[in-house]
């Protein structure tokens, strides 16, 4: 199987402008870029303008469609009124919301200062908060509809999970605001889902996440079920669907990508993987005999 | 917005061969219609042989595709596996399984008999079962790879539902061997996935489920915050993503597409949308007056 | 800390007349104790007579309370509505119905009959329906008030798990059920809820799930974050606090009582637990000198 | 029934200390009563001290038992080290963290400021972050063991809700952070839960979050399948059965107690409970006359 295969129709997202928080690289590019394909004009922000405009160039070059770059730290209210402003004066106006921008790191919580997880909450929490806050208020004051908001969480967003704590109470917070807003804005045609993405390994994000030797003796893949981490384009894929109007009556879910990671953890059983065919031979053949006697 | 479109390119599911329990009407025959346009081959069961030529027939007119019409019980492990061995014989081979046979019907628990709620267990619980050992034992003893099966659950698979209490508890209990199997075979290349659709009404099965009056009475469209039902070609959408090879990185997922109708019920204070825009107003101006004393 | 106390004040279940099936051994035999020793009557019932006669008369000498073997094989409907008139003949009324009786076996599910499977669901999720239609149907008809119905089901039950996948499969079932019916039945008085342990080893139940060196090789309590198994006592505290009127607006919960088992196994970067706090010094200092360069 | 029942044997929480944020007023007094009945010494905090202090005196003449007043802005992390030292200082040792201390208001999304929204996730998210993060460094550090975290969150912390999108977001946090770090720090000897009630209405608390008329419009125990709102003895029945041993194998574990409110709002055919009983009777005849045509 090709796992880099695009599967909307030809111009599915034409005449969408979107705006992509943490768009310059990773999964936040890799997303961009297929909407770009598939004809939308998409905004990035980051707080690194240098490299935004760097990766808008290069996508534009690729793709034959408008990206634009905007400056903006999600933290900062101000700022993401502004960038809402500029992505609106630059696109005629703004359709989809992709809340992707994140920040995470890896430590036992005790070894964590109360101000680095803040920080966390700052960036993932209050940045889409904030950004959903600046978008959805000028879209119900202008009375524009068919608005859609999608947001990047985690399958750990559910779960939880240890040594990502700042970033597992962060997104969990994102989820409980999509579900909320699915219902309460609803009626203002503004449409809320999200994706909690698997092992999508990037260059900068996972080495910055686990360093060193990290990496090497924690191969992801090895949870998995299928015994691979993700490829970019089916992110994308997944992505553009729930962007499109392809999925206007999904509306308040998350839908999980990761092969099915988490689920293969979570069951009491899955352990058993590892029992060889020749040891289930031998307990067959117990269980036929002991019904024999 | 026009809720008709098809969204997958063309050809997305050529040389996939899919079978369709319940297939000859509804949802069944929406999803199967699909596949047939997107190139695919698809068998379509049911008890009823009739219904199902006639449904063969009219798709394969309409979309030029192959449709087999193969009778069978679900309940009856013997009939699956004749089913499965015809299916393989018309097409070759099967690469995907869609569990969409259902039965439901509508009542108190209490005025249920035992055998009535057995009936829903046997055609959905172990309806789903059986194909599904059947093209499972089939697949891995012949170390065919890239299968799918696709399940179609309910919202109240996961959070109960009073006045259906016996397709609430075949549901689950689909949903469960979806997620447990999406770990075990996913060593022999099977991917295992579920739908959960909201109110999608089709003719013959709504008209059953709620008779009479009831259907007045209760307009489903109001649960929904999007207002509206579905439209069959939104579920067509996702079930084609699902059973392609572009969500290959989905496994064990049950996705909702519902319009956020079960979200509306389930949040505690969702029901304040009632209140009107003017009594805002009044709260905001008390409030804002006992600050300023 | 001793996992051993008895947490309930005496008599707390003073004048409850409880069937526990499936009680005549292992969990169910524990949870019985524990009920006659706060003063309830208790009537086990089980496939096997003689062995719970022996429970029966075990349990009623060290608590000198009144326990009752009823044999009973809950998959057939006309034996269960003998037993519930049995019950109710020797107790007078029944207020508490504690559906424990389970089957269960560990296997690769392509080796699995359909029959094979066939007898889990039966088992336990027709068992589970029989019994709580047989005693619902008769409380509503006899507008009796104030009743409880306590399933037991796993964590797998929600997030499913291979090599189990009949128990998966049947006891998501009952959680379903249990949910419905606790929102259905609520206005007769009955209240529904479940519990779902994690490991709780008992003699029988566990050598004939794990036979040979699978118990050995699989030691469930290492993949708790506790570090061990259940006591038996702290299953009973919490099924005793729930059949209580203490717990009278508890309804429609399954509580899961693991220890964090699933938890543990479902969080993405949980196995980063081997990290010795050695890699997490050098981790940090490298993270020092990126920031002061 | 009696409601006001108290379930654990006397002395059950001797030797406890516990920590209750947010303890003056509301469900924070009562479960601190409820744990002073029990043996325990309890501090509890709030901003407003005068009222500490009174609630304080009120209690310990009530109970016997000693209860602590100490001013702290859970919000301010330096307030939190202060208020933890002072505990400690008075108590001698603390056992138990109850994260209690909580901000709410129902608006419209829209409405809001993105201050106001800033300020729920401040008090109820950092707030328990920072509870969390000093008494946890604290008992690590000191390797005392034995410890238990208690968070109170609400039923939307999972499915989201409309109208409190603040403490939604804020309360899912704290979810995330309970199974976070109920494995991770089971290592150190520290115990997370939850509690998430439904409407356990307090005189304060309730009349500003439904203030004027909304309280009438909005009764909040019909959406209830048990008819009636919560005792506050009720959840301090499970608060006090949660931070003691006797629950010591629940860990990561969140248990609604809300008369099974959340699950009747979300089942797709809950709302049939309209249906008169007449109107059953007429749809089984239907159907029984079309069977015997």
């Amino acid at each position: 199987m090709n796992f880099q295969q695009k599967m909307l129709r030809d111009d599915a997202l034409k005449n969408k402008n979107i705006v992509v928080t943490g768009g310059g690289s990773g999964l936040g590019k890799a997303m961009t870029k297929y909407f770009l394909e598939l004809g939308a004009q998409v905004a990035i922000t980051s707080r690194n303008l240098e490299k935004l405009q760097n990766t808008a160039k290069e996508l534009e070059g690729e793709t034959g469609s408008k990206c634009y770059a905007i400056q903006c730290d999600v933290r900062n209210y101000d700022e993401v009124e502004k960038m809402k402003d500029e992505a609106i004066s630059q696109m005629g106006s703004v359709d989809v919301l992709l809340n992707n921008a994140a920040g995470n790191f890896i430590s036992p919580t005790e070894r964590l200062s109360t101000n680095a997880f803040d920080t966390i909450i700052d960036i993932v929490l209050k940045g889409s908060k904030n950004c959903t806050l600046a978008f959805g208020k000028h879209w119900i004051d202008k009375k524009e509809k068919d608005k859609t908001v999608l947001n990047i969480v985690t399958t750990y967003a559910w779960t939880g999970s240890a040594y990502v704590v700042p970033s597992a109470t962060a997104k969990a917070g994102v989820l409980a605001m999509t579900r909320s807003l699915a219902v309460e804005w609803a009626k203002y045609g503004i449409r809320f889902n999200a994706i909690a993405p698997g092992p999508f390994p990037t260059k900068g994000a996972w080495d910055r996440l686990l360093p060193g030797d990290l990496k090497e003796k924690f191969d992801l893949a090895k949870k998995v079920p299928l015994k691979r981490v993700g490829e970019h384009q089916e992110l994308a894929n997944l992505a553009a669907y729930l962007v499109s109007d392809f999925s206007a009556y999904v509306n308040g879910e998350v839908i999980t990508i990761d092969g099915g990671e988490w689920l293969k953890g979570a069951g009491q059983f899955n352990l058993l993987e590892e029992v060889p065919e020749e040891m289930w031979d031998m307990l067959e053949e117990m269980i036929r005999k002991k019904k024999n006697k």
